[in-house]
Formats: structure tokens, sequence, C-alpha cells
């Protein structure tokens, strides 16, 4: 039956777009999903590369112009995996029109277009989903169950750290995440807002406050020839293009309930490739993560007698836990690309209304509040600033 | 065109069978092969089931006698999933038909028969790879490339481990894999036969004699009702089956050349889910790795000054390690089923011609003939046993 | 000969008394040293509880007031171990009387007071030693040749973690650590102090900025019968005394030559027992340790060929480490105390003229002006505070 | 009171004389003792070096015939410290003279010398003891309490490795531990000695049967000039000795309860410092350990409910834990030279009465017994030999 159908049109035909796509061809595999889903039309500003694409990922057509194709009416979600600086514009249209849509992170390059979005989303029954992939990293929903079940108790401390090192050779070649118009921030609106997602989904509480410091440690990049992936940025025949945005961040926040957060983002921590960690310690008890070993999760129960007390290296990959079910036997684990497919199930059910929508753009608001006040308090001599809305 | 279609016919609509049809699926998504891939027909004894599996899958049809199938014209390769006692038959009659064949591992139930396949692959022109799929870990690959470098020298030592702990419970239920008469052997076979793999493939050495011991822990185990997997065994009105396999085997080895290898595989080691571990010394180093972090690899070079040894975590996700470049950016894992991927993708380029067949049928022998000489040394008191042929 | 004696008199008999009687007494037995050490006097303000434990602990003889100790010509070298409130005093008094000085951690409670003492220790040709006692971890001496070396390159981020759990149960009971007359400040003094000295001593250089935040979360302890540790404070009736120090300091900072810094010290962070933890990032390279697996340095060569790159677990257990070839064979690790036992080493050398004092209580005051800076950033909501002298 | 102190008199000045002169020393300042300790005399054959020793290490005098020593009124135990081959004729003197002894491991190098060591321990009522010191690590001793408690249930699987790597450079100089004469074996009784001992006393089983394989890989090392240790071997003008012993073992084994055991001894393991390794798998659980990290125990407890089950990392160095509470807070750990001074108290507590002596010179001799077969087993084809006394 037609309406059993989800079609998707994706816009955006870099490493995001290949990312997705594996997810929406993947997902109803191994998932039993309420709708088939179908991968009708590829979006992409360059018609050639655009063509190519579609035919190696797997979409039936492709097209060149958005706004074509959030009119169609054979079209009933729409995947955003362009930058940041058009997510606003597409997401309001495609809500507009009707349209679920699906919108990578952060949801907009500031706060203003990010509120927007949600008012928008208010004003739509269609789904408006962002995509904090890493909420659907079993591990890490596993120890979301733990914390609301209380295991870790009354949070006190919040640890995050967002450490690559993909720019921490100076002669790295420029990308566009690394102009401040096309992505908004640097380390901080790339990483460091998955880890603020994720703090605050974990600990099931919103940062009230923070005190921040920014850094740039590498003020130009070399412009390689016949460069993708600038997004349309004009380099002209410079040799080096500036960076316009930051390498690293730090801060520390404050939780509505008390909690005392840590965070810090970079890609120059040498040797760490993505360690995308977060530990929170509680009256009870603790969690600790670590991304490079994705399919672990270090649970510490306080409540045990004190000399059988140890993180445990819980390997999330039984059908008890949260996704993994639907793979491989125990111990077999899942990879990167798992958390897309997961997060295009979740899309899938949410459209149904077999499930909530998780995160909603007004929970990614929250996230583009912090990185606001983050970026606010960084220009005031690290003043402690209040997270508050733009108006 | 269409010779550049290979169509594939899979047997078998279990475990395996549903990680082999993610691999065909996926592997032209991400690696530029020399043949379209076309997931033809499943083939499963019972029309019903194979129906549906096939449906959810993704082939374009089911039939249930794999004999009509092998016979077709419009199949190139048949992929073989089923349990170890129906792989010779299969296999030697879709090598005398000129089809490509995959089959999985161990290659037969005896080495009678794994002699009779190799035999048949000899015959013909076609492709019969054997499906040691750990050999597609990047880690495992990586480690090949610095072994055959001569990275960590001669070799003194492996020692690989196998543990898994699915049958500690002296209550889970009875499968196939607990009957002589379909597995052939237990822990040995299943997974024991990895490691020999592994080792061997990884030394570039070949084991000529072992000392071996069995064991046997738990001798029936109860019979679920309306239980999958049993793969055509009449339980009848019984409660329990007798346990006919082995749950643990070790076992030292001699290497052609000079290399000692000490060998465990159990399914009851409570604790480890799937620690398929392999440690390699030689004089001017070390690797070690465990597949429950099968994106790490430990290299520890005996050349550097001796202040600055240490075993080194590489994070196997680079561009320049083995198939990690077709995937995600460094430090992005993957997961099990890469393996089967990258099996698919070496399978497409040895039909095409454009790599050699690893491992033939011929080397799944050298396999097969290590296991029989475990049995053989088990039952004679442990007693030194060489590897041989079967005549 | 007389003079080849180097004649000890120890003040505090706490849990610091108890290491350094062991260090005294344990160095000369390892280590080829240049005076042989005395054990004369141990001083406590109690007679009888000092009695007992200079009988414990191996002094010759115990006294009550320090004053006339440091008066006495037969007494060459006093080390102090009492709460820091008490620090300046003693110090300053043993300075001007000619003895050489160790003096425990933090220098004092203040930085008035520590400016005092380093304008002591200048006045003085004794030697005055702060006991910064980490900077005697084999790992990490040898992590500070490794940086020196340049294998590290140009610093970018200092990550220092301090991480400890026993204030984590709200109802642990009071000590005079969390009494700020005492202690002079909480998490930050007692672990945090290490923190800064470890990471300015380790990249060679100076933080000349922070911004920073405390936290106390449970503010009033209970109160043990007859619990010792107290330091003198009157408990009277009081069933809970209040808590005037931090549980948990976080702050950023800024080091001279531009790294970046993000420091946390915490005595809640449930399930960490000691994790003295710092990363260092350069552009070549970078380290990381973490005091719980004290004997282990790992050590990241950004050097190396892209594959081959990967955080090597070193042993610093080698004869060609930092003090480890007068201890056990590679392999065979050491323990907490061995810190104190190379601080007595350092100790005894300096005094006879054989290596450099390290660190100075000019080197401490260093350490003191950040501690200053951190409470003064605090209570100025987080802003970023210079840090400088106290006039 | 005289009675009150134990005389002790070491013989041996090598690197375990050292070690155990620190365990005498420092034994008595940690724990409270029933007895004070007084390190008298310290013996050796050449009375140059021994004098030397004796004041380096603390001894009050020294000699140089042992005999003599065992014959003095006023002396109370005799530690052991030489090699293998002098074991039986020194403890059989002393036990028949009436003193306590201390004898370090392997008990003999013969199980005819251990069995004849045993009997003279049952007719004397003195204390007669095998320094088995890994059993006073407090990580295992704390395994052993768990094991005893039932919380890793029925024991299937014993997992020992000792691997070490001291010997991997096939010019790595001669030592008496490489002559069979002296040393009685190789790795086999140099450190598969202390998994045996290790492997039984944690399981509370005993080994009935063995199937061995020995290898030694590099056959002859090259002599140093005056070479320390050599422990009187005639080298005369030879450049290289043979090497008479083997450089590594592994066998599999039955303990007389029906678990299965691999064991696995090198000194040839490049990478491994010191990594003896023990893991346990039973019905409810499984413990793991290294003694690279001997701070730590992994516990696995399979009663939990699975989604929360993981190894997890105890740092037994808790009050609660075995010989902990002596020494420093929670997660300050401790070294290898702590088991000699936990075996110290133990010796001391034994002789007072206040505690069994473990392990007897019965329970080395039940080593010893495994020792032999596993050299007989290896003479006769790895046949499965069994375990028994020599008569």
């Amino acid at each position: 039956m037609r309406t059993r159908t989800l079609r998707i049109a994706m816009i955006g035909t870099g490493f995001m777009g290949r990312m997705h796509s594996h997810a929406w061809r993947t997902a109803p595999r191994f998932f039993d999903l309420p709708r088939d889903v179908e991968l009708t039309t590829l979006v992409g500003r360059n018609g050639v590369v655009t063509e190519r694409a579609a035919t190696e990922l797997g979409w039936l057509e492709h097209a060149t112009d958005w706004r074509d194709v959030v009119a169609r009416d054979d079209i009933d979600g729409i995947d955003i995996c362009t930058p940041g600086d058009s997510h606003a514009e597409i997401a309001i249209a495609a809500l507009a029109a009707g349209k679920h849509v699906l919108c990578e992170k952060p949801l907009a390059n500031s706060l203003a277009e990010a509120e927007d979005m949600a008012k928008a989303a208010d004003r739509s029954d269609a789904v408006a989903m962002c995509g904090f992939s890493y909420r659907r990293t079993p591990a890490l929903a596993y120890a979301r169950e733990l914390i609301r079940e209380g295991r870790v108790g009354n949070i006190r401390h919040v640890r995050a750290q967002y450490l690559q090192d993909w720019l921490s050779d100076p002669d790295a070649p420029y990308t566009w995440r690394l102009d401040r118009d096309r992505a908004g921030s640097g380390a901080l609106g790339d990483i460091g807002a998955h880890s603020i997602d994720t703090a605050q989904w974990l600990a099931g509480d919103e940062i009230v406050g923070v005190s921040a410091a920014l850094q740039t440690f590498v003020v130009s990049r070399p412009v390689m020839e016949s460069q993708q992936g600038l997004g349309g940025i004009a380099v002209a025949d410079a040799e080096r293009m500036p960076v316009t945005v930051d390498d690293a961040v730090a801060f520390t926040a404050r939780f509505r309930g008390g909690a005392f957060g840590v965070f810090e983002a970079t890609r120059m921590a040498t040797g760490r490739r993505n360690a995308n960690r977060i530990e929170i310690n509680g009256d009870r008890g603790a969690i600790s993560f670590d991304f490079e070993r994705m399919n672990e999760l270090e649970f510490f129960d306080a409540t045990l007698p004190k000399s059988e007390q140890g993180f445990r290296r819980i390997q999330v990959t039984n059908a008890e836990h949260p996704y993994a079910g639907a793979w491989w036997p125990v111990g077999h684990g899942l990879g990167y690309e798992h958390l897309f497919t997961h997060q295009a199930v979740d899309f899938v059910r949410a459209v149904a209304g077999e499930a909530a929508t998780e995160p909603t753009f007004a929970d990614a608001v929250v996230v583009q509040r912090v990185l606001a006040a983050v970026e606010k308090s960084a220009a005031e001599d690290s003043r402690f600033t209040p997270v508050e809305s733009s108006n």
C-alpha cells in the first residue's frame, strides 16, 4: 500500500550523504519497520556530481534544486545533510510543505535561526528531528537507561571530552568546516555540540550557565587544487585560507540540578582520533564512555560492597541492550554507521507514531543556546554566562 | 553489459545467510567493484521460511532445491551458508557446473570431504574461496602486512585464544552446533578453526604437529519448543539432547619454521563474549589482537630504543590501512559485518581476476588437516600428532 | 665521618609522617647516596602519641616543640609534614637556623606566606625543597625527558584531571582537610596543586591566566567520636561540622607559550580512587598518564608513518628509565611510596650539591600564584584572571 | 624480652637477598607483628662481597659458611635465597637444628629432593614455608576469597600465562638460570612454577595430569666478562655457554575437580615484561589478573542481570582487601616488593602461631610433582602424564 512507504529526498552528497544513504538502505533489513523506505531523490547543487552519487548510493533519481523537491507531492521526508548555513531555509520550507524532516546537527549556525526552525516545527504536525546521532550508540542509550533508573544517583560531575586530531598537522588542508560563515563555529559546533547534547540527554538535565574559552592554534591552512568539500567557498588564487573558527574550546558548566560540568572539544589533540568521551559521577555510581571503544560502557555501582566495587566493562551487544538485538551475537561489535541506521529506524517509527521524536528541534535549540552562551562567554573574558533564548 | 553482473545464489537462511545478504548488498556501495552484484536467488529447504527471508534480506527470488539452482545458466556464483555436513556435496556440484563458490568455514566436517572439495576446485577454473572471514578484519590484515615486512622478525610464539561463553549456562538450549553429525565438532571446528587459519595466515607458516585435549563440560542440553536452527535434527519428544561435540579444546603446536603455538578455543569461558585473540612474538617485535576490540591492533617494535618500547594501540581506521579507506574518517570504527562485506569485495575481485583467491579451498584443507590431527591427538592421550593428508 | 650524616627531624606524625619515615629509611638501601641519613627526631604536639610513633616509625628520639628542635646544632634537615597553616612559620625559622628544609605541599595556605617562605629560602644557602612528590614518578619523569627532547613538539593541549572519590559519600566523616583555616582550600590545594605543578613542570612552561569555578556539593560532614586527624580543630559537641572548602574545582588555563589547559580536581568523582591524570598534545606527539596505573606511560609519536601511529604503553620499569634502575627487574612495578623514597634521594643529593633542588620554594610559589588566581577567578564569576604575585 | 625477637639469618646476596632484606626491614614498620625482627646475619660464599652486602642491606653481621650459622643458638630463622641446587641440603640441616625456614621457590631442583625436604618439615615443629610470593599479591589473595565464597562457581577453565621477554634478544648474556644443574629447569621452574602454585591455590584444587611441550629457541648465550650471578659455574674461556634449560613451556592440565587448564610460560615473549596472568572461569563468574597491573583484579559476576554483566576492574587497594589496609589510601598502588613484605609478615605470624603456614613444603611438593610430570610428558611426545609422587 502506497501510504506504507516513506519516500525520502536527501539533500547533500558529501560524507554525511553517503552515511545517511547507507542508513536508509540498511534500516529496513534489520529492523521491523512500520513503513517501507524508498530512497527516492538525491539533491545536490552540481548535477553531474549528484547524478553519479545517486547511482553509487542507490537513489532512484537526482535533482539539483531542493526547492522543487520540497514542493513535490511524492516525497514524504526531507533529510538535510548540507553545511549548517542552509539548514534553516530548507527545514522551514520543508516543514511548511508538510514534510517530515531529519536535519543534521548542529541545527543551525546561529541561535536565532535554530529558534525559527523550532517554531516551524511547532507549527507543523510532521516529525522534525535533529541528527544527534550519538544518542543512537547502544552503549550511550544503555547508559541513559541506567541513569534514569537511578543507578548513578544524584549527579555531581559531568565530564565530556571530544578529542580529535585531524587538524593537528598545521598543513592539513583547508575545508569549509574552517569557515565561520559556512560552519558557524569550529570544534565547538562540529563536535562540542555532540558532547552538549549527549550530556544533557544522559543527565536528564539542562546546562544553565557556562564559562568558556576558545582557541585557534593554526590561523591559516593551505588550499588543495581541485579541492572537494569547500561547499562553494571562493578560494580564488589563494594558497592559504584564513581559519575563522576555533580549533578548540573548553568550558565549565552548571546544570539546573546542581551538577558541575567540564567540557572540552578539539580537533588538535594529537593521538586522539575520535575520542568522544563522557563520564558522569553521581552519589550512587558512575558511567564512563569513549567512542573509540563504542561497543563498551564502563559502569561503576557504588552500592555494591566496597571491596567489590570497580568500573565494569559492559559489552553493550546483548539482545537486552538498546538496538543491539537486531544485530549480531553478543560480543560481535557494531561500527560507526550503525548510529545512523538506528537514527533512520527511530525516524521512521516517529513518522508512524510508534515512538516519540527524539531529539526534537526544540531539544536541539537547547544545545544551540549553550553554543551561543559559550561563544558569548569566550568573547567576554570567560565570564560566567547564563544559557538563555535569543530574545 | 550483462557479463558485468555477478549473479549470486545463496544457500542457507540462518544467521550467516542474513550476514552474507548484507555483505552482497553493501559491498558495491562502498567499494569500486569490477562487477555489479545481483542478489538473485535465496535457497532454503522450507519454502515458506525461505520466501519470507528472501523478501526481508533483499533477494530477487527464492528456491528450495539447491540442485536446480546450481544447474541454472543465469547464476554465476554460489554462496554456501549451510551447516558443514552439506558443504562438500553442494560445492563439488557447483564447481562442476562452472560456478564460482564461496563456502562458509570450516570447509567440511571431515578431512576427506575437504580434500575432495579442494580437488574439485583444482579441476575448475572458477573461484573457490572459503569463508575465513576474520582475515578481512582490517587490524589483522594490517598485522599480516607488518609481519610480511619483517617487523616482527623470526616468529617464536603464536598464542591464539578464541573464548566465548554462550554455552556457559548449563541450561543454554540445544542447537545443531552441538551435534557431531551436523557440525563436525564443537568449539574446535566452529571457532578453533578460525584461530588456526588466522595463525597460519599471519605467520605465513604451517602447523606440522599438535598435542591436543578436548573437553565437554555439559553433556546434554534442553530442547526448546519450536526451536529454530536445529537444521533438521529429529528431536522428537526428548527434553534434553546429548551434546556430542567438544565444549573446549586446547593444543600446543609446532610450526614448520620453528614457532611454538598454544591454542585454546571454548564456548564456556564465562565473561568472554567473543574474545578471538591472537598474539605473535618474534625476535624483532610482536602483534596482539582481540576481536572484542576489533578496530585496534597492538604492535610492539623491539627495534626501538629500550626505554621507548611498548605495545602501541593502533586504531586500524586510517585510509592507509587495509579496507579502511572505503569507510569512515579515522577513529570511527567498523563492526563485525564489515568482515563479510570485505569478503564479498575480495570474492568479486577474484572472480574478475583482479585479485588472487584467498583463502582457497586448498588453504582450508590445510586448516582441516590440523583439525583432524587435533582430534586424533586428543583421542590418543594427547600424544604429539603430525599434521598430514588423509591418505 | 660525622659530616657525612644528614640528621633529620621530622614534624608531623600523620599519614605523611609515616610515608616520609619509610622514605628516609629506604632511600639509602637502594640508592648510592652521598650522605648517610639518620632519622634523628620525630616532633609532634602530643608527647604520648609522638613517642609511640617514633618507636613505630624508627626515629631515635621524639620531641614536642618544633622550635627547640629547629634550634639544635645536631640536626641538619627539617622535614615539615604538618597541615599547611604552620608551614611558613616552621620553614622560615628552620631556614633562619641554617637547616635544610623539605616542606610538604602546598607550600602554604596563602600566597603571601608562600612568598615569604621563598624569600627566606633566597636568603639561605640551605636546600629548600617543596614536596611535589609526583615529579618523582618514574613515568612522569620519563615523560618530561621525552618532552624536553622535543618528542611532543610544540605543546597545544594540557589536560589534567585529578579525580578521587573519598568524599563521594555525603556521610564520609569530617577531617581537617575540610576546614579552610587549616587546609587553605579543598580539592584545589590538596590535589589540584599537584596537577598544576606537574603540568607546568612537564610542559616547561607557566600558566599566565585562568578562568575557574569551585563547587562544594556537601556542605557539612559528621564528626566521628575520638576522631584522629582533626589537627586541633575544636569540634565541641557538634554532630556535623561545616565544610568550608571546595569539593571540586575546574579551570581553563593559558600558558605563556600558547598552550591551552583544562584542569579539574575533585574528591567526589565516584569510582575514581586516585586518578591523577595528565595528557599533553603537541604537534609532534603526545603523552598520557594516569596514576592509577603509575608504572605506565602512554606515548604517541606523530612522526611515525601514519598507519603505524598509536599510543604506546611503555612500562617505565627499565634500567634506562628515571629512578627505575635502582629497583626491580623490568615489568615489576613500583608503588606509591617510591615517590617519597625518590624525593628523599633527590633531597640528599641536593644537600650534597650533587643535584639541583627541584622543586624549589620559588617553583612552589609559582603554583601558589595559580591557586590564588583560581580562587580569585572563581570569586569573580569565573572571569579570566592573570596569574601574578601578591604585591 | 628475648623470646619476642625473631633473629634471621639469610643465605644468598643476589637479587632475592636484596628483596628479602627490604621485606624483613619493612614488615614490622607497617604491620603489627607478634615478634620483633632482627636482621642478624647475612651469609654468602664470598666474604668480601657478603660483608659489603651486609652493610648495604642492613644486616648486623655476615658469615661465609651456612653450616656454622645454622648451628648457632642465637638464630631463630633461616631464609634461603640461593639457587635451587642447594635448597635441600640447607633446609634439611636448618630444620634438623630446630630453625624456622623460609625457602625460595621452586623448593628444589628435583622432586626427590623436594620430597625429602617436606619429610624434614614433617619431622620438625618449626615453620617451613616456601616462597611462592605471588600468593601475597593483594589482588590474588582477594581473588582467592571470592573463589572460596563461591563467586566464580564451579570452575571449568584455568588459563595461566607467565610471559617475560628478557631472553628475547639472542645475545642476552648467559646466567646460572640457563644451566640445568643450577636452576633445575628454565621458564618451567622459574616462572611456570609460580603459575602452577597460583592456579592450584586459587582453584583450591590439584592438577592430576598434564600434556606438555618444552622449547629452547636459543641454544647458546654469550658470557660477559667478570659476570655476576653465575653462581660458581666455571665458564673458563668459553665465549658462549650452552643453554641447557627450556626457554618456553606449554601444557594442558586436568584438575581433580574437572577443570581444564592451559598453561604457558616463556622468557621470550617479546613485549611482555612480566605478564604473570591468570584467568579462571566458572559457572557463576570469572576472575582475571595480570601482574603488569598488579593492583587490579578483574571480576565477572555472571549472576547479575545479563545486560549489566562485565569484567569489573577492582582496584585492590581498599582497607577491606587483604594486606592493603596496612598501606596507603585507596587507589595508591603497591609495588612488587610488597609481596615479599607480606610474606615476611605471614612468616612471623606463623612462627608465633597466629596463622597457618602457607604454603608449606608439602604444598610446594605438589607443585614440584607437576613440574616433574611436565618434564616427563615433554620427554614422551607430550603424552598425557599423571601427576604423582616420585616413588
